[in-house]
């Protein structure tokens, strides 16, 4: 199989700007790549592309190229919807009438409990292919939504399956640290001592697993309740991330951090000390304005401290059923911007190369030699639009893993 | 040519609760719906659509049915993109050093000028065909760029044309009191008298205005200017409408009221008094939560005021390029709730039976014999789901003028 010569691009390969003489964006006017096995295998003006003279050759017109998008942090898996909690709060009933009729996650866990590993499959794909659809070549996506043993796994095994279903590339996160199920109310460490661990023992038995999240939060697990979890995860050689400072600052970023966490994820509440910490640590800052978006909160994540300290930022979906029932990375980028005062060019750094950080990848979110061959083609005429159009999807293809899809 | 009829569907008839027993949403389960020659012909349930033996016969599977939507606020044709200036003021620049950059209003003006009618309808077409992919069926359409009588002109015969290259509906509006030029600062007067007025006695005399509007603002034009236009459009026969209480209250939407107008738009800044104006005149009040969310605007519209004084309220895109870059109404929907505290069943209502008013329509908005047959086909359990999601579309099928498109 001969290799492919992509011509006449801008190519914001998001690339550290060395190569690139510090362009924003990294951005290559008049550039070329080619492409082979699935790779990127050179990255330059079309004017020098003559090295590649029994490559396909095609040329994009000027047609913007970036990186693929990369979704950080989804929880694209999952039984049910609220839609009914979502209309019965703006008919005006309180948080504790929705709880009584059964809202809140306690909705969803039944419901993913109740659901089949197909059934799970079924619901995601439409979520999945949405995010396809954007640009979208790599999705995260969590456990969380079974909280007992064998839901959990077979939460895995449908994020698993999806990526044999569609050409995507899924990151599997165990988060059975999400919360504590009714049948352990009251007794948090019982339920990670008797379900989360053992939990994650099976399923990275089973391979299931690519890195270990939790929820540190007032509401949830304290930051000596996720260290035991964090523990756990070291013993099988996984990577950490955490669910952190969204409500208020209990230490979840300080505690990402001491452990070497790939990334603490909303920090609303977090503070200068926390972003010197995952700057230190190499911890990247995941921000979820479509969260921010949804329940009213009016605290923005730290970006000026961020920006100082040298944090990475990337912005994903948090795709969920609750508190964000976003499929759309380009509408998060948008709301990066908005909501969060990001720079389009943060917005974009933040699905393409920081979100490659974030999940541990070293392989993807850039546009460079060595690269998996995950691209972006879109039909603007500066990346600076990705960002400033609302719900609008100026994709023109997608390219995975080489092949045009 | 023989008739068709949906079975099985769940339809969100939309209408006024009398024929459906007052159901959320006039939602008949199990319905069914008889079509032909382009319009609504019989509405029921399914086990009573025995009487209509010869007409092709589709079962719909649970499906979701709703009317179309419809997009009853857009400045959908315009030249040029503003996302320079969206990256530049988040880079830190004041909006004078936009300005002193030629950003704002001055710059689309400037590119729409220097747009051919061929190169506006070709940056149109894919917002429009965005908003076709959500299922809108009718979408309004401004002049307002243009500020010069060729111009404006231009604009409002790129609108007709658009209808004509989609199977979808437009509604032209005269927006030449949009803003004065910059070769007029200072004479907003002698612009109406010389530019604006005679461009709509020329659109008008071409048939290309369905209604006029204008932006009745401190930064813009004020109540006496606006009543001129008004008057103008009177002469011709031709409904008004009105960008009102958008940034303060000078009295647009009780100009509005006074003249009958079809719409107040925005009202950010209207009060209780302005919404028994409006609500005494029949007039619908058009929100727009993409341009309060993109301005970072912290005043709501007053919902519980037209609620209680029983103003119709209507949703829309404000699709443009300054103030509201959004090309997605399902966007607007979740906007109307999550921003507006609408309720779902409102945001629905406010992008069919709502915004048809908005536009003077009596043939499309609900699902009643007689109406247009512009439907929406939905793969949802649940009406609420529209609005829910953000940034996901779940259109199975838009039918236009009873074809599937
Ligand atoms: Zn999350
Ligand atoms: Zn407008």
């Amino acid at each position: 199989m001969t290799g492919l010569l992509l011509t006449n691009a801008a190519i914001a390969t998001m690339g550290n700007g060395l190569s690139t003489g510090g362009a924003p964006y990294g951005l290559v006017n008049r550039g070329a790549l080619a492409i082979e096995g699935g790779r990127i295998k050179w990255v330059g003006l079309t004017e020098e592309a003559d090295a590649f003279p029994d490559f396909e050759r095609r040329d994009l017109d000027g047609r913007l190229v970036t990186p693929a998008l990369i979704d950080c942090h989804t929880h694209l898996v999952y039984g049910g919807h609220r839609a009914w909690e979502f209309e019965m709060r703006l008919k005006g009933a309180t948080y504790e009438e929705v709880a009584r009729a059964g809202g809140g996650i306690v909705s969803t866990v039944q419901s993913t409990r109740g659901a089949s590993e197909q059934t799970l499959i079924d619901a995601a794909l439409p979520r999945l292919d949405a995010m396809i659809g954007e640009g979208v070549a790599t999705v995260e996506i969590k456990s969380g939504y079974g909280l007992d043993i064998e839901t959990e796994l077979t939460m895995l095994r449908a994020a698993r399956r999806l990526a044999e279903l569609r050409p995507v590339r899924v990151k599997t996160t165990f988060l059975g640290a999400h919360a504590t199920p009714a049948e352990y109310k009251g007794s948090p460490e019982a339920y990670l001592k008797e379900v989360c661990l053992p939990a994650l023992d099976a399923a990275a038995e089973e391979r299931l697993v690519d890195a270990v999240d939790g929820f540190c939060e007032g509401i949830a697990f304290t930051p000596d309740q996720i260290a035991m979890v964090f523990a756990r995860a070291a013993l099988h050689h996984l990577p950490v991330k955490l669910h952190a400072e969204q409500l208020s600052n209990i230490g979840g970023a300080r505690l990402a951090a001491r452990h070497g966490a790939l990334s603490a994820d909303h920090l609303e509440y977090a503070d200068a000390g926390d972003a010197a910490a995952l700057a230190a640590a190499g911890t990247v800052a995941v921000l979820l304005p479509g969260a921010f978006y949804t329940i009213h909160e009016t605290r923005r994540p730290p970006i000026d401290a961020f920006r100082e300290a040298g944090v990475a930022m990337a912005l994903a979906t948090d795709c969920n059923p609750g508190s964000s029932p976003l499929a759309s990375i380009l509408l998060a980028m948008n709301m990066g911007c908005t909501l969060f005062h990001m720079t389009p060019e943060e917005a974009l750094a933040g699905a393409t190369r920081n979100a490659a950080r974030a999940l541990g990848l070293t392989d993807a979110g850039v546009v460079a030699p060595g690269m998996r061959a995950d691209l972006a083609l879109w039909d603007v005429e500066h990346p600076a639009e990705l960002a400033y159009r609302i719900g609008f999807n100026a994709l023109h293809e997608r390219i995975f893993a080489g092949a045009e899809t």
